[in-house]
Order: C-alpha cells, then sequence, then structure tokens
C-alpha cells in the first residue's frame, strides 16, 4: 500500500528516504514515530534543536504567548515579542562580549540571511564578486547558491552561478599550502584575476562541508586580510552558531569580529523558522523595505528565542557543561578509530560538531543505516557524503550521549568489520 | 527616549515606520498595541492572514499539538502533522478541482517556493531563460530578484539580475497593444534576441505590482503560448491564491492549468511560514535533495493548514459569503472615486484584493496615514506606491468591513480635498 | 577529389558552400575565378567593398605606400599614415557635417568596436543593462553577441548571454504599436524590471536583420528618449555607414547625433580590416591603453582610407550618382514584386540596402542559387534568411546594376512561377 | 601647436605616449619617424612582426598579388590565395609534427579567435566554465576578458565578467605550491564550487604577464588533467606561437598536443590582421555560420602569411639561427642583472621572450624611457608593468641585437644607479 507520501510529496525529499517511518511526537533528544518506537536523536534538526526538541521551558512560554493572543505574523512591526527578543539579544549576547552590531530579520530561513548578507556587502562596498571558499555551504537560493561550493545543488540551479570566486579553505592542501596567503597573493596581485571582492564569506567550522575546522590563527589571518584590503568579513554562523562550537557564536575563542554574522538554525530554539544577519552599524546602509519578506516577523520565533536566551546565555552553566561533553565525545570518537587507517577512518571537528570521516560516502551510508537500525538518527556530510557527523542537542544527558555513541560503535565496527573482510 | 528599535534593529525596517507603535495582541480582524489601542487591519500580514489573527480553530489545533510535544521541527522528514496535511491538500483542493500536482516542502517562505519553481523549469527545459512580467513581484532573494521588476529591490543586488527577460503585462499598453501577441512575436523571431525561455512566471492579478489585474483571456492566451512553445508555465500564486481571489487558486476561473504553482502566505492560515511549490509530476524531476532548506518541515504551520483547509475548504460556504464582500467591496471602491478624474483617482483590483489608484504615491501614503491616525492599517503597492490596497482577512464581518471602509473613504475625502484645494 | 577546404578548413565555414568555387581575381563589381568565369557581385564583402573590388585609385596608392616601405603594423603609435587618416576623417567627414567627435582606433573588426562602444558607455554611466533591438546584428563576441538578436548565433555561445535587454524595433508589431512608446513606458516604469540602461544601441536600417527600416521620427524619438533618460545612444553604422544608405552616415538625414558610432566594413575602401569607434569627447574617459588589441593600427587600411575619403566624400558627386541608382533600384525591385501577393513577395529597405523579402527562407535561398547559376552573387538576410539582399557596390554602373537585377528577375520569376505551381 | 592625434585621437591611446613621435617608414628590425631617426625594434609589434618589418620577401608576393587584383576581401569563400595558405600550413607546420587539425579562419584579432575557441569548447561540452590562470592574457572582448587577469582591462568592463575561474600559474606561490595539484584537488572534489569546465585555456610563456614560464612537466601535467576530466585543452599561443619560443608552437618541446590551439599575430608574418583558431577533429562541430566575421577573409594576410611559411619554415635554418640568439640573449640578461639583488633585477622568460624582472613598474618604465632616448624600442608587461620584455624580431642579426642589448644595459645601469643612490 503506497502511502500519502509516495502518491503527492516531491521527488526532492531526502531525510525520508534514509528514516523511513514516520514521526509522531518528540521530547529532549528523543524522537518517536507512530508506532511507537524510540529514536534517539544525532541530527537534531540538522542543528537547528540545540535545546532539544520541544524544550519544557521555551514550550511553557510559547503556549502561554499563543493563548494570549500574541502576535503571530507582524511582518517588520514593532511587537512587544521582538521587542523582548531584541533585549535578551543585547543583554545576554551582545554586551558581554563587547559586540556592536545593528540586527537585521530577514525572511526566516537561513539562506535568506546570506542573501541579505552579500547583499549588503555589494552595496556597501561597490563592487560584485565576494570570495567563498571550497566545500563552504551557505544555501540553496540563487545568491547563497553561487557561494556554496556543493556541484550536486549546483548544478539544480540550471543556470550558470555569478558572483563569488570559490579559493581553498583553511587545510585545503594539507601543510603544503597556507591558503591565506595564496589568497593574499591574488588579492594583492592585479593581474591575477580575482576581481577584489565586496566580501569573504566563511564557515568556521563546515558543517555540510564534512567538519573542516580553520584554526584560531587561519580565521585571524583572513580577518586581517579582509581589513587590509577593506573587504567586508561575513561569518556565517547558520550552523555553528548559537553554542554549537561550545559557545555562542562560533569564532568567539579566534578572537576575530566579523563585519557581518549570519544567524539561523537554533536561534529561535525551538525549531521554529527564524533568521537574522547581524551587520555592524557602520555598513546598515539599507533604505527601508530594500531587502524584505513576508514571514520576516514570526513572533513566535521571537518568544522562544528570547525565553532560551535568558534561560542558557544569562550565564556559563551550559557553555561549561558543553564543554565536558564536547571532551567526552572528542574522546570516545578518537577511541573509535583506534585500530584503523586514518584513510579508513578519522575523527574530525570542533565543539558539538565532530564526527567521523570514513574512507567513502558509501561506507559512512552503511554506518549510518546500522545505526539507525538500532535506533539512533545520525547523518553523513562531506563533498562525497562520507563523513557521520555528531550533532546532538546541546541539553543531551551524558547518559543519552554515551548511548548513542554505543549505537554508533557498534555500527562502525560492524560496517568496517565486513568492509574489510570484503575487501581482504 | 530611543527603544531598542531604534538602537539595534536594522535600518532596512520598513512597515514599523508607517505604524510606529508597539502591537501586543491581535484578534480576528483587530490588532491591539501596547497602549491599549485596537487597530482594524487591512493589510493583514499583507496577505497571509486570510483567516484573520489567532484564529480560534486553528490556534486550538495549535495549542493541542504543542501539548502534546508533536514534532514542531522535522526536516524532510514524514510525520504525522505532514502527512494530515498532504491528505487534507488532496481532499479538499486538488481532489475536487481535478488537478494533479506533486507538492515539494521549500523553505517556508515565498522566495524560497519561487526559487525551487524557476529552477525545477531550467532543469526540465535545459534552457536558462525565464519571461517574467512588468510589475512582477516574485521575491527578493537573488533567483526570484531577477524575476521581481522593482528597481528599488532590484538595485540593491548589487550585481546585475540575470536569466530573465521582462515583458509588458496585462494591458500594459493600454488598448493599443495586445501583449501576448507581442510576446508570440518574439517567441516565434528567432531573431528576436529573446532567448527561448525555459518559463513563463506570473501573477494573475500583481499584488504590489499595484493591484493589476490579468483577464481570464489573456491567462489563456499566455497558456497556450506556453504549450505551443513548450514551455513551463509557472503561476506564483503566493499573494492572489489561498482564497485570496475569491477561489482558491486565482486561476481557476480562467480554467488554465499551470504547469508548476508556488503557494505561501496565507497557507498555513495562522501566518507561520510555509510555502510549497505544486509541480506537474512528469516534471517533477528533481534528485533527492537538489533544493533543500533548514526548515522545510515546520510542523505547526503543516498543523494550522491542514485545519484551515478542513475548516474553509470542505464545502463553499467561505467562498459564497466572500463573493458577496467582494461585490460590497467594489462597489464601495467605486463609490469612493466618484467625482474625481480616474487620473486622479481610480478603484482597481479583482476578488479581495482591491484597492484606490491614486495620481501618485505621495498622494497615496497621505490617505494611509489619515486612515491609520484613525485606526486602519492599510498600505500602499505599485511602482510609485500609488495604489492603496485592501487586503482585508476573508473572515471579516460586514460590519468591520464597512467600518474600515467608512475609514478609508474619509481618508480619501480628507486628503483629495486638501489636495485639489492646495493644486487651485 | 577532395581539396584542401573540405580536409582541413572547419566546417563553420558558409559563403563557400553557398559559392563552391574558387575565386582568384577581382575587379570593380566583379569576380573571377580559377576557371576564368566572371560573377557579377551583388554582395561586395557583405558591404565592405562599397567602392568596388581592387578599386584602382585606392591600389595604386596602397602600392606606394608598400613600395616606400610605410609602417604596416604600428599598435597604437603615431604614423604619417594613422595622421592623413585622421586629417581626411576630420576635413571630409566630421567638418562639414558639424560633428564632433573622438576617434577610437580598435581592432580591426565591426565586433571590436561595439565591444568599445558598450564598454565605453557602461563605465560613463556606471550601469549595466544595454537596451538593444530585435533583429539587431552587432557581432559575434562575447559583448557584441549579447546585442545581437540572431538565435543561431546566440546559442552558439554555450554561455548565457547578460547585460541586454531585447525590446522591438521599429515597426516591430506594424501599426499597431508605437514601439518607442512602450520602451519609454518601460523606462519611466521604475517596476517594469529593464534596469535603467547604460546606452541604446541601435542600426538605422538592420541589414542582417533583414532589411528592416527604422523612420527618421521613430530615430529621432529614440534619441529624445535618450537625452531625456541621460542615456548614450550607439548608432551601429558598421552596415549602413560608409555611403551604403545614400550618405556617408546613415543617420544624417534623420537629423539626429549619437553619442557613440561604430564603423568598420567599407571604412578601408578596399575590405582591409579596419574598424573604429567615434565618441562624443565628454564621454571619452578611457584610461590610456583600458582597451587594446594587436593590430589596431592596420595603417594599410589608414592609406586606403584616407584615400577614399579624398576621393569619394570632397564633393557630392558620388551622393549624387548614388541617389540615382538607389532610386533606379529602389523601382526596379517594385516592379519584381508585381502581380506577387506581398505575403510571398515584397520589396524592402532603404538607400542602397535594398532586397526583396520572400515568404520564407527556402524560396529566398533558392532565388540565390538560381542567380548564382546565371552568374550573379547575391546572399540572403533575415531570421529566416527570408530577404534577399542587394549590397552592390556604391561605384556599379547603370548597366552592371541593370544586368545583375536582370539576373535576379529571372531567378524570381523562374522560382516562384515553380512555387505556385507546386502549391496549385 | 597641437597635432591631430591630440586633437581627435581617442584617450585610449597608450604606445603613442610612449613613444611621441611620428613614424614613417620600417625595414627589417628598424623603425624610422618623420624626422629621419632611426629605432631599433625591441617590440616588434607585441611580437607580431617575427620577420621584421615589411620582410622583402613577403612584400613582393603582396606587391605581386595586389598588382594581379588578386581577391582582398573574400568573406569566408574559396579564394586561390586561402588555398595556398592552407596548404602550406598543411606542409610546413602540421604535418611535419603529425598535427591533426581543422583552422578556423575567425575575425582577424587574436581576441576573436579565442572568442571562437572558448565558445567551441562550450558548445562540445555542454559546460559553462572554464579555467584560466592568474596573469593570463587573452584579449579584450568580453568573452576573452573573462579569461584575462589583468583589473585594469577587466574593470574597464564596466559588467562582471562571467563563465571563468581564475587559478594559480605554475609557479604562482614558488615552490611551495604545485599549482597542478590543487587544480587537481578542486576538480576532483565534487564540493569545491569550481564548476566543471568546458575548457583550460593557457599561455605557456606569458608575454603580457610578464614573462612567466610554465615547465614541460607542468604542462604535461595540465593536460594529463584535462584528459582525466574530458576537458577541452586550449593553448593560447598568439604571442608565444609563430617561432616566438624557438619552435613554430610554443608548446612542441613540452610533448603536449591541445585540442584547441589560436593564433595570430605573427601568423601573416608582415603584420597584417589575421587569425586562426586551430580544432581537433572530432571537436570541430560548428554549424555553418554559427561564429563569422566581416573580414575572416582577409587574402592578403593569406598571401604573406603563405609565403612566410614556406621562406622560414621548410627547414630548420630559421630555428637554429634561432637557437644561438636565444642563447646569446639570456646569457647577456643574466649577466645584465649580476650584482643586483633578484629583487630589484632579474632575468626572466623563455625562448625569444626574455626580459628583465624590476622591482616595480616605476623602474622599468624608467628604463625603457631612457632606451627609447637611445634609439631603442621596448617596453614592459606584468601585473605591475615591471617587467622590460624584449620581443625582438626573430629575424634581427647579431649585431642589431647587441646593439640593442647595449642600448639596454647602459639604461638599466644608469636608472638603478639613481635608484640605489636614492634609496641610500
Amino acid at each position: 500500500m503506497t502511502n500519502i507520501f509516495d502518491n503527492i510529496e516531491s521527488e526532492v525529499r531526502t531525510y525520508s528516504r534514509a528514516f523511513p517511518v514516520i514521526f509522531e511526537r518528540a521530547q529532549g533528544s528523543w524522537l518517536y514515530d507512530t508506532e511507537g518506537n524510540a529514536y534517539l536523536d544525532f541530527l537534531a534538526g540538522a542543528g537547528t534543536l540545540n535545546y532539544g526538541h520541544n524544550n519544557p521551558v521555551l514550550k511553557e512560554a510559547l503556549l502561554d504567548y499563543i493563548r494570549a493572543d500574541g502576535i503571530t505574523h507582524g511582518l517588520d512591526m514593532q511587537t512587544s515579542a521582538k521587542q523582548a527578543f531584541l533585549e535578551n539579544l543585547q543583554k545576554y549576547v551582545l554586551e558581554p562580549r563587547g559586540y556592536d552590531y545593528m540586527v537585521q530579520f530577514t525572511g526566516p530561513t537561513g539562506t535568506n540571511a546570506v542573501e541579505a548578507a552579500l547583499k549588503i556587502a555589494r552595496n556597501v562596498t561597490g563592487r560584485h564578486n565576494v570570495v567563498a571558499f571550497t566545500n563552504g555551504f551557505h544555501g540553496v537560493s540563487l545568491g547563497s547558491m553561487a557561494a556554496t561550493g556543493n556541484a550536486h545543488h549546483r548544478d539544480a540551479s540550471g543556470i550558470p552561478l555569478t558572483g563569488v570566486s570559490h579559493v581553498p579553505y583553511a587545510g585545503y592542501m594539507g601543510s603544503d599550502l597556507d591558503t591565506v596567503k595564496l589568497l593574499e597573493s591574488m588579492l594583492d596581485d592585479a593581474s591575477s584575476g580575482l576581481d577584489k571582492p565586496a566580501a569573504v564569506i566563511l564557515e568556521t567550522i563546515q558543517g555540510e562541508g564534512g567538519l573542516n575546522v580553520a584554526s584560531y590563527e587561519w580565521l585571524r589571518n583572513v580577518e586581517a586580510l579582509c581589513r587590509k584590503h577593506e573587504i567586508i568579513l561575513i561569518v556565517d554562523d547558520i550552523q555553528a552558531g548559537c553554542g554549537r562550537s561550545g559557545r555562542f557564536f562560533s569564532f568567539e575563542e579566534a578572537g576575530i569580529q566579523p563585519d557581518v554574522v549570519t544567524l539561523s538554525k537554533s536561534l529561535s530554539g525551538y525549531g521554529l523558522p527564524f533568521a537574522v544577519t547581524l551587520i555592524k552599524p557602520e555598513y546598515d546602509t539599507w533604505k527601508p523595505g530594500e531587502h524584505n519578506g513576508t514571514f520576516r516577523g514570526n513572533n513566535h520565533a521571537f518568544v522562544t528565542a528570547a525565553k532560551a536566551l535568558e534561560t542558557y546565555w544569562a550565564d556559563d552553566a551550559l557553555q561549561n557543561e558543553l564543554a565536558e561533553k564536547i571532551t567526552h565525545l572528542g574522546e570516545r570518537l578518537k577511541q573509535m578509530t583506534k585500530g584503523y587507517d586514518t584513510s579508513l577512518l578519522k575523527a574530525k571537528g570542533r565543539g558539538f560538531m565532530q564526527g567521523l570521516e570514513c574512507r567513502n560516502g558509501e561506507l559512512a551510508g552503511k554506518i549510518c543505516r546500522r545505526a539507525f537500525d538500532n535506533g539512533l538518527i545520525i547523518e553523513t556530510s562531506g563533498a562525497d557524503s562520507q563523513v557521520v557527523k555528531c550533532l546532538c542537542p546541546l541539553t543531551i544527558t551524558l547518559e543519552e550521549l554515551d548511548k548513542g555513541l554505543d549505537i554508533l560503535q557498534e555500527a562502525v565496527r560492524h560496517t568496517l568489520q565486513k568492509e574489510i573482510r570484503a575487501a581482504s
């Protein structure tokens, strides 16, 4: 018997193929299907559920708001909910870090925040080109798509993508090449063919790109290069931000201060569509309404976001607990790779964005399927989908974390054993 | 004393300048600010709140769902909420009209649905060009932006917009020119410079473009031209769809059947971010994940959307009541223009998308400001913002409608009187 | 036995297929093949040989120059030959007409002159878009190609052509539409989607486009529109210039004065590669060497060009004789169409750029082949190659003209007779 | 008293500023101005006059041809002169080297040959992107411009240049980076953002780019990479070809065989505009006339080109003599740099394309000006115009070569002495 999904949902769907059940309910780190089966969630909405599913604190705030007929949809009008969000963002995030940003409420998707970031950079500088990096992922609407490296997505555009030059990311050629130096050479060289860019856009940890990590030194060098050439530095912190790296912003520890920052995914804290673009005041040269979008005032998201900030970022508790989990996760992953050649299996990543790079995507896929059979939801990333990526909720308990890692460990052993047997 | 909005919200905000109060609560056709003032809403989230603010039926469904820890964020996984939405869409919308479409859940913004529509058309045909119309509005991410006519938005892109040829919309040169004929001449002419397009994208009623209306004959002629040249016909029904025109789809009465349809705005019924792209099965050639987006599984929206469909589209009640209101609205608007030269004031539009075209944007702006002073929220559209646009909730009562129109009428008279006095 | 052309000349060759003989010698209006056959030339190097093949006056000047070891290749250095050309251009062309232009020596091809024209217009205005017309032909290098209408050429680019909006040329929709009005509406309308252009580029008579003629009034209206919107007006006079229209510039009689003019084809007078872009002094904002090209100093062409100007444009003799031939040509062509429905055969064109529009390209091709069999070289133009085009040397004698027209007339009758017979 | 050049020649002129005299006559390696002054020519038409000015053998052939009323302008019709050229090209160039190419006569400029090469590569592969290298120069019409690195030229386009990805040329990061490896990594990586290219276009020695030389191994590695990924390899041999490198083609010694080769500059041998694109038969998929151009049949150039091939390439005499001169030139340049730090002065180049790289463009400019004052015409190249480039005629005598090098040596010493004195 076919179901309604097979009948009328587009072929474009993808996660539903990996997890072919119907989910009904979720709480914390757990998902439940219509048959009552429970699944531990190491995907967390691709990094959107940093505080877990249906976080009770946020849930109560949201229920109260809805019950009271709070504004749901507000375009870019002023509302109490937006006011509370802005105040909490200022109080718990910007002020303590000494950051000075204007907040643009873009359409409530990460790609829209990136589109806005690229526009403002181009407008401020009067230049059209943008530098992006190998394996970067910034979204699939046409402007962001041009900055995204993945050919599977790029080719779907049906039109050449323009306005972006792709250069090698940190460590792209191993220790052979300081990739910032290459970029510097090309920027300094009036005949390099690299049109002077409006902006450099980067992720400090490439989530979709396969958990590639930029060193703090590399980030500082890129920032310095941008300053030298008067280029806008955009950090796309959509996946690595909101605590995923261990700090609220993924670039805090590097000590850099981007000109523009995009946030989305876990910003609402509850999985609700939300995105902002933070812009240094001197670059906030928008004319009213130049960039707009019907859902830029998703007030439900403002409510849960404001609550999330005051609940989790008013003190260091979350951050400190998280530090422990990060260490633990790293150690267990390293352990899992013991005895395997690094070309077969390698631990990778930073913060609570770590995983295992496999020889190829086929292998990584098999590991994820085995894990799912045992009740763990986990997915891959990377150019060849070769990296198994742990994106657990930040609020996961150590027990849950270990339970999930046990399942992962079994899946790795089981899969590699078969692989090695087959190869020999 | 400055407030948090002045302090840290980007200069890009626009509606908050027209309505400089802080909104707190809303119900049905009414908005309330923090001072307790009530405002009748003839903007309705720019057409997003067709069933009114915080519609009680949808609200209960949403509260139940949240209380029960239903899935909130589901990427494109299968969930009970998505299932219910798809079943209701099939049962109450597609089947009764004999339509056969696959449903793509794009990122939950209109512009994302348009980006997907353009991509699939380009991929299916292998062509890059798209024909769009003067005064069309399809969004501000780079792909949709190229199809949008408005220079204020276009210029903000900071990079030339490519891949779209703009041709005159229905009635653009008055009765002098059958604009479909011009398009046909250019398509038939191998030397016209109009690259054979993948798609023609159009709105049947141009909301942002100033309430320009295409006749049913014009729409049928465009459809026939698309068939003749094997061009994908995309109807962007984001603003005119979901009942706004008087029927669920704005193109029903014209008897055409587009290859691709975009829906958003009032689709969730509750103002929650949601968008879909409907694609004829033969064109649903997506590879899994080619177009994606973190929030394409906004299950709260699925819940309210499913409820809205079964509540309002299971029978003809809404449609019939709406027909009355449409007639009434049209008559009152026509009445308001009496005694004025059509170059000064003109009624315009179709369905529950009607308004008044003023001599210029300055005048229209004054009328809206006067109306707001008297408790009516209403906005302009058009190239010069010269059209005052009534986008009332479809569920507005006749009494509320008349109350709002009374305020509008007073604002028109007051403003034009001053205008005429100043001119004489 | 195959020959060297079949063996190693690219498939791209085209005229050699229509005239499959080997030409050896030429003089005046005549070409001679290696077998000694003579052909009357109504193609004249596609308008490059306005003074006939190997014009004796120019030939002597060229032989003298070569014998004396005059500079052949001079980059953009100052040479005596260039000096003489500039002086004669000033004396015989610009001054008498009261024109004030700076002369840019571009690469010696028409397309290069157009590329330079587009660049300077974009640089001067800071805008990227250019308006070109249906059926316009401006060359096949990527920049000019974008302004050319023909899909056969456009599609060969292998990449979308950007930066040009194509709008209907004079008379494109017959008397239904004043096409300048449409352009004006779109320029005046901030939401038309037509990005404000740097330039409007046009031919006053579309040679490759099928001998479409713009009225003087239309040209003046376009000029006025350009002035109103501060748009650079470029007249591409590559084919219609150098006397082809009956005057030196094809736009003289319209009384307009373009901001930029491109000349090539018959400029050298001897068929030697040569092109210039004339630019009003206020727009000559080039930085040294910004646009360059190895062969921009083709001094042989300067020598023959200077000689041609002093020989043919110092007085009105050529122009007066030409006026007679133009009238005669027009009358004979009109006569040829007598008795045929205008949908089957129609006289067309202006100046010494006239011809016969046939129902379709197949018919026109047959007429040309029949004419070639009888010793006349003549070719087609137009989107479907449906226009038989007489591009005789301006210096053709009346006897030669009549001889050629006799052959053409016979070919028309013969072909149409067969056509009508087949149809009945 | 101003002259006609100041009065009406465009500001774009550049060489005339460096050499502000009026040239009248030229023979062999010498230019003469109107005052009777003689100048030794180390510029040779920017590499266009490999056989010297007005080479007597070619001159006689050309005079004979003109006297006999040979076809001057032939579009792409078959002519005796074209036949002779094709036969000689086959006999003296292609056959002896075992090369199999189809010959496309493009418009007679290098940029046009490059435009044709890019088009055919895009059409054959169905891909839009092209890989070009830092400091590459391929022309300034829009298609070639996109592949050219120089910002001075790029910025003059007034529109973003699309369809080309620029990657580091051989040796760009010194010995730190094997640049082919970087290109390989990006081609192998489905997420690099480098769209799979239709073609790689390169110069084996970058003339305008500053005499950068690719090693034979690097060239072979690029060729292998192209084969592996089924990418068309285009060698732009416009400046380095026709003997300039020491062999007819600059890539012969590397042992590679490009899919497409562009030739121009010295192809006619006499400085006449001429260009061809050589295409491997399997890629010669042009439809007739897809790429065209009025002057693609410049028969005067065919005559001198045919003569040049049979005179200079029928045996090894030229090549052998040239080898001696190349060695001599290299030795003398190396000698000139003795005693200077390599950051101040460095010998550079390959074949008869060698020169001196100075610390900066200002210094190189001073050297050239000093040399000109002493009767030597020599110019710079490179991103900062920092390389003094010896492009002597291949036919220069050893005495002339030494005379020119003496002047250069004095200019170097004189200029550097002042420089060092000023610095200390």
